[in-house]
């Protein structure tokens, strides 16, 4: 889509560039979205050397003939094995000043001044570990576009989990839990790939089994690595489970819930009694999550990730102007 | 090693035969091991009608003239998908009577008979999980050797590491933690890979980073998922460590450490005040499972792998004989 083809002029351009994935959003003056664009190509399959083109090659349509267009990056085009690296911020962080800590790669064509977003690290204490974050911080970024002053504790699932204390619109304290990797490793590669299928949270059966394993493994937390072989023991012992696709489904729901009750287990002693948590992520996993806080009696309010990380653009965007 | 070879008539013949290989050992009549083979070849590589001819390919030529060997096997031959199955005795289970549940796969060749000793398995109740173990029955049932009404809590760690309790020679409860697994899983396919070597516990800097990840990890196992990410936090921001191989080794025993510790906090609340561990396993796995426990404050007794199996197969053999 050309430039003439944007039905408003061309601000300024919002890109989240990931591990695997490029996306770019063509944003008018009032930080709408007008189009946007995106590449399968993400850090793992970069060179420095390469960033520019292929940005150019999925906003070049949108670009004005002349002046000069700023792009906000966050994501791993920031780290250190990506475009360039622009360091880590280390808490407690202000989300209303991530641009402080952008960095701007030289470039060839003078259409673009690229920023990209630093990401967040802690340093290690008797309190927390070390921890970092890349990416996330812009989607937290986003939840001030609404509350400026943001309080409150706040989960991104994913690969990677994050739980991130906000406290007026800083991030005081935040921890990463291997969750989506956990899951993914023993479902697939472990010796419960032969047990494990695909599980359907509307399903009956498999969300009971998600809810009580979130639920047991809650509150006995040391017993997660013997619940694990527990998952293959029951598909050889257990003459109360379906059989076929059903069986698999219910296995893999038992052990979602597994790895999900060990995460919650861990970032929910942070909770004041009645504190809700804002998810913020992709409708399915949010969903999940939300299931499994439900069961303990924690309250969710969701926010869509892509709302979050364009708001939280906006936010980088606009004290750039400052 | 042909029969005239061997020092003393053979009298039976002990095997234990495992997923990736197969072990024999040549018996006399104070079942004294005169002589072993082994072969490559387990249960993951070999179809029921192969299992025969294996088995006469390592102990041919101990096999006298006429008569007829019994052949004591314990392990994944005995499995559903051995050579025959040896269905699991249910917990409780008297130790000294494996063979009872022994199966007796028919032969083409008239020198030998075989016994596919059972596992153990446990149904799951309000106390404990569904559970199965193939192959650590025996090695536990080696300990009545020295105490026909042993008592006490039993470890072998492994792969899958089991625990088991055994009460005047039965067992009457056991666990099973998925701890080497998950080990491996995190050390060479996690995005752990990039920061764990390979560790050695007699390093000083090693030792140190394994026993305190064993007591963190034991008292606050709810943080097991996010110290995983910690060990690749800290490869990133921590300038307190080694660099090099050094590094990577250090982060190794880390990581170690948190997998043992989370399975000693499910395992070792079963302990009464001052009880001990009995340790069942090779050398360098038990030496490490030592080191945490006594981390903890445990005292442990450690028993050699192979020593256990061939008094397990010893007393099954016995028990045939009644």
């Amino acid at each position: 889509m050309g430039a003439s083809e944007l039905t408003r002029p061309l601000a300024w351009i919002a890109v989240d560039w990931g591990s695997s994935n490029l996306r770019a959003w063509a944003m008018d003056a009032q930080h709408h979205v007008m189009a946007s664009a995106s590449s399968p190509r993400g850090m793992l399959s970069l060179t420095p050397a390469e960033y520019e083109a292929e940005l150019l090659g999925i906003v070049d349509d949108w670009l004005p003939d002349s002046g000069q267009t700023p792009v906000m990056v966050c994501g791993m085009a920031g780290a250190r094995q990506g475009w360039q690296e622009a360091a880590y911020l280390a808490t407690p962080t202000r989300l209303d000043q991530l641009s402080r800590g952008a960095v701007m790669p030289p470039l060839a064509d003078p259409r673009l001044r690229v920023y990209l977003l630093p990401g967040l690290s802690q340093t290690g204490s008797t309190n927390h570990d070390y921890d970092v974050m890349r990416g996330e911080e812009t989607q937290l970024a986003g939840l001030l576009a609404d509350t400026s002053r943001f309080s409150g504790l706040v989960c991104l699932p994913g690969t990677h989990a994050k739980w991130a204390r906000l406290t007026d619109g800083a991030v005081t304290e935040f921890a990463t839990y291997l969750t989506g990797e956990l899951y993914q490793l023993l479902a697939h590669q472990s010796v419960l790939k032969h047990s494990v299928g695909q599980d359907d949270l509307q399903h009956d059966g498999c969300r009971q089994a998600f809810t009580q394993a979130v639920k047991a493994t809650y509150q006995a937390p040391e017993r997660f690595s013997q619940r694990l072989f527990g998952v293959r023991a029951q598909d050889l012992l257990a003459n109360t489970l379906p059989s076929g696709d059903a069986r698999s489904a219910v296995l893999a729901a038992h052990l979602s819930g597994l790895t999900i009750g060990l995460e919650l287990a861990g970032a929910c002693h942070e909770l004041t009694p009645g504190e809700n948590v804002t998810l913020i992520g992709n409708e399915a996993l949010s969903h999940r999550y939300a299931l499994a806080l439900e069961t303990l009696g924690i309250d969710t309010q969701r926010v869509d990730g892509d709302t979050a990380v364009l708001a939280g653009l906006t936010l980088a965007y606009q004290s750039t102007r400052q």
